[in-house]
């Protein structure tokens, strides 16, 4: 398998890190390699730079956006919503037409205070307007309930919790979810809400993620879905 | 203790039997007394009229918005979230001021097809505009992240699902925590997101339910926080 995520912050090197550990074929994509490689201010989250955690994994391909490959299993956008339609502009049509993208991100906005707001929702999504941007793509939204370091490893949370899934194309997602089982999700705990639109309803759990976090003091949980 | 549940619809009747069988007075507030007592068609969720429900549960006051005591110990918004504001302003600010307003409405909107759409959202709510309102009431929101049957029996889910509650004033909150639990929902399924802002990401929480409704197939089911 051979994924190439988009995004080189926290998210994308928890995502490509697991899945290099999965012995995937894993590219990362960034606006400038030289800028990217050179990074040495420490992440809050995981106290690493960038530059020294590509040191440790340098089995991991970096290239510009414009000259990442075309052949691959999917694309991981784990760039942050209000980049993410320029990253995928910069990759480009042509790259991304038939493919999947797995669509992490969130349409958070800073600009009107903390905690951050939504820049689009209730009647559209990020994932729509990447849908709508590429229609030759088969997007797919997940793991964007969570933070990265559950979306990577779910026992970090014990016991059973949900991961959500939308798309329009039943095989685009039937992919993803044999993704998310590779991850260590069971499949009785991904539950697929239906075509494209229904990311609206995910990406307007920020909002009470961002809540929880500030009520339970910890990014170490996730929603379950209890059932009669 | 004494509340007054606005709203005769199935949400408004399943609180006023519940806290009814919990021998509290109950009051129920309506536009129109003679109009809804004459109310015979069944409810598609009941199975019932108001008029036949309420000749079994004749120990219920009911009351035109502008004739309602205003002696009580909360107020409960079970009217449509579309018709909130009109009915709350019926009731009257005299009777309002210095009370708990527990609100449980959603505003949903459904103008623009199916799922319903939210009507505010993100940067406001349905809560925080009945705060605004009502500046000398105390506003706590609650319960409207699940059907009015789990509302009133958590016990419908088996294990552990979550309630939220938001609200300016703590012993406001308080007192609607032992509401709560004396309907049955232990004091470690309540969270406290926060002030009546954090009623933005509950409300927002809609979205999700009604696709989960769609995607389950079933309307009881209930988000629980799975911590660490």
């Amino acid at each position: 398998m051979k994924y190439i995520v988009l995004g080189t912050g926290i998210v994308g090197q928890t995502i490509a890190a697991k899945l290099f550990s999965l012995d995937y074929e894993v590219w990362m994509g960034t606006r400038d390699v030289e800028k990217t490689r050179s990074r040495t201010e420490k992440n809050q989250m995981s106290g690493d730079s960038f530059a020294s955690w590509y040191a440790g994994n340098s089995g991991i391909h970096l290239a510009n956006y414009a000259d990442l490959p075309s052949d691959c299993d999917g694309f991981i956008n784990a760039t942050s919503g209000g980049a993410s339609l320029d990253a995928l502009n910069s990759v480009g049509n042509q790259k991304l037409k038939g493919k999947i993208i797995l669509d992490i991100a969130n349409p958070l906005d800073f600009s009107k205070g903390m905690p951050p707001s939504l820049s689009v929702c209730n009647t559209d999504s990020l994932a729509e307007q990447i849908q709508r941007s590429f229609p030759e793509a088969f997007v797919v939204k997940s793991l964007n309930t969570m933070n990265c370091f559950l979306m990577m490893n779910p026992s970090l949370v014990p016991g059973d919790h949900t991961v959500f899934i939308s798309g329009n194309e039943s095989s685009a997602k039937n992919t993803i979810k044999s993704l998310l089982e590779s991850i260590g999700w069971s499949s009785e705990n991904i539950i697929d809400l239906g075509d494209i639109t229904t990311a609206r309803a995910t990406e307007m759990l920020l909002p009470i993620w961002l809540r929880l976090w500030g009520s339970l003091g910890t990014a170490e949980f996730n929603f379950h879905i209890q059932k009669k």
